[in-house]
């Protein structure tokens, strides 16, 4: 059966495509670089994953917060698995710089200017997953 | 060289001692179940530390993350490592309930009711950690 991600993910998020475990989303709002990893699992809790899917997806986290840090320029991750809303697991992995418009708030909740993304800049994000991450780009998003 | 535990954490939680990678504090907000890990290291973001280091960290949580639900009965857990305010590296696993006084909203910013523990709370806690989760007691907390 096909994996489906939650609707309300696919409506808050542009899908960017696939690594090796999670599918990868970028947040619609482009105030800061808000990545989200949905593991392809039914288990709710990060930490109710087995050890080994747990640090599968934990290392897909650590590649995307590297492209981050080292292509997108930002100084700082803040990574959570909250869910209260969506129960689908997924991994917020937000760039964080000092001054950013929500600095030294998380953004959940704290977030309160937007901006979108062009296609162009959306295009370029995914072209350096690609090459840094190994995604395999999604056909819509 | 001792590892120093960031005073504002300090002020801002009860030391309960160690695991076998990361000092336990609990949050003293009793309102929900907030246990902060402090792992030994001078990493500051969690997705920066070498995979082996990562991954015992995150092993050490998921042991805090079964004991707040399979022992003080939480039934969703919460995880995030921000450092927004303490650089610290630092990760929260708080349990949490539908109906909590925060609910759906994450703790961070958005916890207004506070309570205490009392000592025997306290005490019984620890207890249960060093039986549950190879607790080391601290000496002062």
């Amino acid at each position: 059966m096909d994996f489906v991600i939650h609707p309300q993910l696919l409506a808050d998020c542009h899908r960017l495509g696939k690594v090796r475990l999670c599918h990868v989303l970028l947040h619609r709002n482009a105030i800061v670089a808000w990545f989200i990893l949905v593991p392809e699992t039914e288990v709710l809790d990060l930490l109710d994953l087995p050890d080994d899917l747990r640090h599968a997806a934990m290392d897909e986290a650590a590649t995307v917060a590297r492209f981050i840090k080292s292509r997108l320029g930002y100084e700082k991750i803040n990574f959570a698995a909250i869910g209260n809303v969506v129960p689908q697991l997924h991994l917020h992995i937000v760039g964080r710089s000092k001054g950013d418009p929500c600095w030294p708030s998380p953004v959940w909740g704290h977030l309160n200017e937007a901006q979108e993304y062009s296609t162009v800049e959306l295009e370029r994000i995914a072209e350096m997953l690609e090459c840094n991450c190994a995604l395999r780009r999604a056909i819509d998003r």
